[in-house]
Protein backbone atom coordinates (compact mmCIF):
# COMPACT_ATOMS: atom_id res chain seq x y z
CA UNK A 1 0.00 0.00 0.00
CA UNK A 2 1.35 3.69 -0.73
CA UNK A 3 2.87 5.40 2.21
CA UNK A 4 0.93 8.74 3.32
CA UNK A 5 3.44 10.43 1.85
CA UNK A 6 3.65 8.57 -1.81
CA UNK A 7 -0.29 9.96 -1.67
CA UNK A 8 0.55 13.43 -0.73
CA UNK A 9 3.25 13.21 -3.57
CA UNK A 10 0.53 11.90 -5.76
CA UNK A 11 -2.05 14.75 -4.62
CA UNK A 12 -4.23 12.02 -3.49
CA UNK A 13 -4.07 13.48 0.15
CA UNK A 14 -3.31 17.24 -0.05
CA UNK A 15 -0.84 18.92 1.53
CA UNK A 16 1.18 22.48 2.11
CA UNK A 17 3.57 22.10 -0.61
CA UNK A 18 6.67 23.99 -0.88
CA UNK A 19 8.34 22.77 -4.24
CA UNK A 20 9.12 19.29 -5.87
CA UNK A 21 11.71 18.24 -8.28
CA UNK A 22 11.80 14.95 -10.62
CA UNK A 23 13.27 13.02 -7.47
CA UNK A 24 12.13 15.11 -4.38
CA UNK A 25 9.25 16.55 -2.82
CA UNK A 26 8.97 19.31 -0.05
CA UNK A 27 5.45 19.67 1.87
CA UNK A 28 4.96 21.61 5.56
CA UNK A 29 4.79 19.47 8.43
CA UNK A 30 0.90 19.34 9.76
CA UNK A 31 2.28 19.24 13.55
CA UNK A 32 4.97 21.50 13.30
CA UNK A 33 7.57 22.11 15.99
CA UNK A 34 8.29 25.75 14.56
CA UNK A 35 6.58 27.90 11.93
CA UNK A 36 8.70 26.87 8.65
CA UNK A 37 9.16 23.01 9.90
CA UNK A 38 8.82 21.46 6.56
CA UNK A 39 9.35 17.77 5.42
CA UNK A 40 11.48 16.79 2.44
CA UNK A 41 10.81 13.06 0.99
CA UNK A 42 12.30 11.74 -1.59
CA UNK A 43 9.53 10.19 -4.35
CA UNK A 44 10.85 7.08 -4.27
CA UNK A 45 9.36 4.75 -1.88
CA UNK A 46 12.40 3.91 0.57
CA UNK A 47 11.34 3.12 3.93
CA UNK A 48 15.02 4.01 5.46
CA UNK A 49 16.99 7.23 4.57
CA UNK A 50 20.53 5.74 4.50
CA UNK A 51 19.15 2.64 2.14
CA UNK A 52 18.39 5.33 -0.45
CA UNK A 53 20.65 5.35 -3.35
CA UNK A 54 23.52 7.38 -3.42
CA UNK A 55 22.41 9.56 -5.95
CA UNK A 56 18.87 10.15 -4.84
CA UNK A 57 20.49 10.64 -1.62
CA UNK A 58 22.35 13.59 -2.95
CA UNK A 59 20.24 14.91 -4.77
CA UNK A 60 17.82 15.18 -1.58
CA UNK A 61 20.43 16.83 0.78
CA UNK A 62 21.09 19.16 -1.81
CA UNK A 63 17.70 20.00 -2.15
CA UNK A 64 16.96 20.27 1.22
CA UNK A 65 19.72 22.82 1.19
CA UNK A 66 17.68 24.88 -1.60
CA UNK A 67 14.80 24.81 1.60
CA UNK A 68 16.49 25.34 3.55
CA UNK A 69 18.50 28.23 2.96
CA UNK A 70 14.32 29.54 1.92
CA UNK A 71 12.87 28.85 5.61
CA UNK A 72 16.19 30.36 7.12
CA UNK A 73 15.14 33.68 5.40
CA UNK A 74 11.37 33.56 5.74
CA UNK A 75 11.80 32.85 9.29
CA UNK A 76 15.30 34.51 10.62
CA UNK A 77 16.79 32.00 13.17
CA UNK A 78 20.59 31.22 14.21
CA UNK A 79 20.18 27.71 12.18
CA UNK A 80 18.22 25.37 10.36
CA UNK A 81 18.43 21.91 12.12
CA UNK A 82 18.14 19.02 10.60
CA UNK A 83 16.46 15.37 11.69
CA UNK A 84 16.12 12.01 10.10
CA UNK A 85 13.96 9.33 12.72
CA UNK A 86 11.51 7.81 10.19
CA UNK A 87 9.90 4.95 12.73
CA UNK A 88 6.33 6.43 12.42
CA UNK A 89 6.43 6.51 8.44
CA UNK A 90 7.86 3.99 6.40
CA UNK A 91 9.03 6.49 3.84
CA UNK A 92 12.09 8.43 4.25
CA UNK A 93 11.63 11.93 5.45
CA UNK A 94 14.05 14.78 6.71
CA UNK A 95 12.75 17.43 9.20
CA UNK A 96 14.04 20.78 8.66
CA UNK A 97 13.18 23.07 11.41
CA UNK A 98 14.41 26.87 12.29
CA UNK A 99 15.83 26.75 15.48
CA UNK A 100 17.85 29.20 18.12
CA UNK A 101 18.36 26.96 20.59
CA UNK A 102 18.01 23.05 21.31
CA UNK A 103 14.73 23.04 22.75
CA UNK A 104 13.28 24.49 19.84
CA UNK A 105 14.35 20.85 17.59
CA UNK A 106 12.27 18.82 20.77
CA UNK A 107 10.51 16.27 19.20
CA UNK A 108 8.24 15.88 22.85
CA UNK A 109 7.43 19.52 22.99
CA UNK A 110 3.92 20.47 22.86
CA UNK A 111 3.06 21.20 18.34
CA UNK A 112 1.75 23.88 16.94
CA UNK A 113 -1.77 24.60 16.36
CA UNK A 114 -1.94 26.85 12.83
CA UNK A 115 -4.79 27.62 11.47
CA UNK A 116 -5.28 26.85 6.81
CA UNK A 117 -4.94 30.44 6.41
CA UNK A 118 -1.14 30.47 8.32
CA UNK A 119 0.07 27.23 6.90
CA UNK A 120 -0.62 29.27 3.47
CA UNK A 121 1.18 31.85 4.77
CA UNK A 122 4.12 29.97 5.81
CA UNK A 123 4.42 28.54 2.03
CA UNK A 124 3.37 32.12 0.84
CA UNK A 125 6.57 33.48 3.11
CA UNK A 126 9.10 30.26 2.39
CA UNK A 127 8.85 30.03 -1.57
CA UNK A 128 9.03 34.03 -1.51
CA UNK A 129 13.08 33.01 -1.29
CA UNK A 130 13.26 29.85 -3.63
CA UNK B 1 41.16 29.96 16.63
CA UNK B 2 40.45 26.63 15.39
CA UNK B 3 37.06 24.48 16.20
CA UNK B 4 37.66 21.75 18.55
CA UNK B 5 36.82 19.60 15.54
CA UNK B 6 39.21 21.46 13.40
CA UNK B 7 41.87 20.24 16.58
CA UNK B 8 40.65 16.57 16.59
CA UNK B 9 41.07 16.27 12.91
CA UNK B 10 44.83 17.84 13.05
CA UNK B 11 45.08 15.03 15.68
CA UNK B 12 46.09 18.06 17.96
CA UNK B 13 43.32 16.70 20.74
CA UNK B 14 42.82 12.94 20.78
CA UNK B 15 39.58 11.23 19.65
CA UNK B 16 38.09 7.80 18.88
CA UNK B 17 38.21 8.08 15.19
CA UNK B 18 36.35 5.62 12.78
CA UNK B 19 37.31 6.73 9.16
CA UNK B 20 38.55 9.93 7.08
CA UNK B 21 38.60 10.82 3.26
CA UNK B 22 39.47 13.48 1.97
CA UNK B 23 36.93 16.15 3.09
CA UNK B 24 34.97 14.22 5.85
CA UNK B 25 36.30 12.42 9.19
CA UNK B 26 34.30 10.39 11.75
CA UNK B 27 34.34 9.58 14.89
CA UNK B 28 32.64 8.63 18.33
CA UNK B 29 30.58 11.22 19.96
CA UNK B 30 32.10 11.73 23.94
CA UNK B 31 29.12 11.64 25.16
CA UNK B 32 27.01 9.03 23.38
CA UNK B 33 23.56 8.60 23.80
CA UNK B 34 23.39 4.89 22.46
CA UNK B 35 26.46 2.53 21.75
CA UNK B 36 28.13 3.59 18.37
CA UNK B 37 27.21 7.39 18.45
CA UNK B 38 29.15 8.94 15.70
CA UNK B 39 29.84 12.64 14.77
CA UNK B 40 30.51 13.39 11.18
CA UNK B 41 31.76 16.16 10.12
CA UNK B 42 33.65 18.44 7.06
CA UNK B 43 37.17 19.04 7.49
CA UNK B 44 36.24 22.43 6.10
CA UNK B 45 35.76 24.56 8.91
CA UNK B 46 31.77 25.82 8.39
CA UNK B 47 29.64 26.50 11.60
CA UNK B 48 25.89 25.89 9.68
CA UNK B 49 25.55 22.55 8.22
CA UNK B 50 23.98 23.82 4.80
CA UNK B 51 26.63 26.35 4.43
CA UNK B 52 28.97 24.26 3.11
CA UNK B 53 29.31 24.19 -0.49
CA UNK B 54 26.85 21.53 -2.65
CA UNK B 55 29.66 19.36 -3.49
CA UNK B 56 31.03 19.20 0.16
CA UNK B 57 27.49 18.91 1.60
CA UNK B 58 26.97 15.98 -0.88
CA UNK B 59 30.30 14.01 0.27
CA UNK B 60 29.89 14.70 3.51
CA UNK B 61 26.13 12.74 3.06
CA UNK B 62 27.42 10.13 1.32
CA UNK B 63 30.19 9.24 3.71
CA UNK B 64 27.98 9.25 6.69
CA UNK B 65 26.10 6.67 4.55
CA UNK B 66 28.96 4.70 4.49
CA UNK B 67 29.47 5.19 8.51
CA UNK B 68 25.73 4.51 9.24
CA UNK B 69 25.82 1.26 7.30
CA UNK B 70 28.28 0.30 9.08
CA UNK B 71 26.86 1.44 12.34
CA UNK B 72 24.14 -0.71 12.11
CA UNK B 73 25.79 -3.71 11.01
CA UNK B 74 27.80 -3.46 14.74
CA UNK B 75 24.68 -1.96 16.51
CA UNK B 76 21.55 -3.29 15.51
CA UNK B 77 19.15 -1.72 15.61
CA UNK B 78 15.86 -0.39 13.55
CA UNK B 79 17.79 2.31 11.57
CA UNK B 80 20.60 4.59 12.36
CA UNK B 81 18.53 8.13 12.79
CA UNK B 82 20.48 11.57 12.02
CA UNK B 83 20.39 14.79 13.90
CA UNK B 84 22.06 18.11 12.90
CA UNK B 85 21.62 20.88 15.83
CA UNK B 86 25.18 22.21 15.84
CA UNK B 87 24.52 25.35 18.69
CA UNK B 88 27.31 24.49 20.41
CA UNK B 89 30.06 24.09 18.52
CA UNK B 90 30.78 26.06 15.64
CA UNK B 91 31.92 23.53 12.97
CA UNK B 92 28.73 21.58 11.21
CA UNK B 93 28.41 17.71 12.57
CA UNK B 94 25.90 15.14 12.20
CA UNK B 95 25.00 13.03 14.73
CA UNK B 96 24.63 9.03 13.96
CA UNK B 97 22.37 7.46 16.15
CA UNK B 98 21.13 3.53 16.12
CA UNK B 99 17.66 4.05 17.60
CA UNK B 100 14.84 1.51 17.73
CA UNK B 101 12.56 4.26 19.22
CA UNK B 102 12.20 7.79 19.49
CA UNK B 103 13.49 8.25 23.04
CA UNK B 104 16.71 6.56 21.83
CA UNK B 105 17.74 9.67 20.09
CA UNK B 106 16.34 12.31 23.05
CA UNK B 107 19.61 14.54 23.74
CA UNK B 108 18.15 15.61 26.98
CA UNK B 109 18.75 11.68 28.39
CA UNK B 110 21.99 11.16 30.17
CA UNK B 111 24.35 9.76 28.27
CA UNK B 112 26.55 6.65 28.31
CA UNK B 113 29.99 6.26 30.71
CA UNK B 114 32.04 4.29 28.39
CA UNK B 115 35.71 3.50 29.75
CA UNK B 116 38.29 3.78 27.06
CA UNK B 117 38.29 0.50 26.44
CA UNK B 118 34.81 0.23 25.72
CA UNK B 119 35.17 3.23 23.33
CA UNK B 120 38.07 1.46 21.79
CA UNK B 121 35.62 -1.54 21.62
CA UNK B 122 32.96 0.50 19.51
CA UNK B 123 35.28 1.90 16.98
CA UNK B 124 36.56 -1.70 16.27
CA UNK B 125 33.50 -2.88 16.14
CA UNK B 126 32.36 -0.23 13.64
CA UNK B 127 35.35 -0.40 11.85
CA UNK B 128 34.66 -4.02 10.94
CA UNK B 129 32.37 -3.80 8.82
CA UNK B 130 33.87 -0.63 6.50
Amino acid sequence: MASIFTKIINGEIPSYKIAENEHCFAFLDINPLQKGHTLVVPKVEVDRYYDLEPAILSELTLFSQQIAKAIKQAYPCDRVGVAVIGLEVPHAHVHLIPINRMADMDFRSPKLQLSRDEFLEVVKSIQSFL
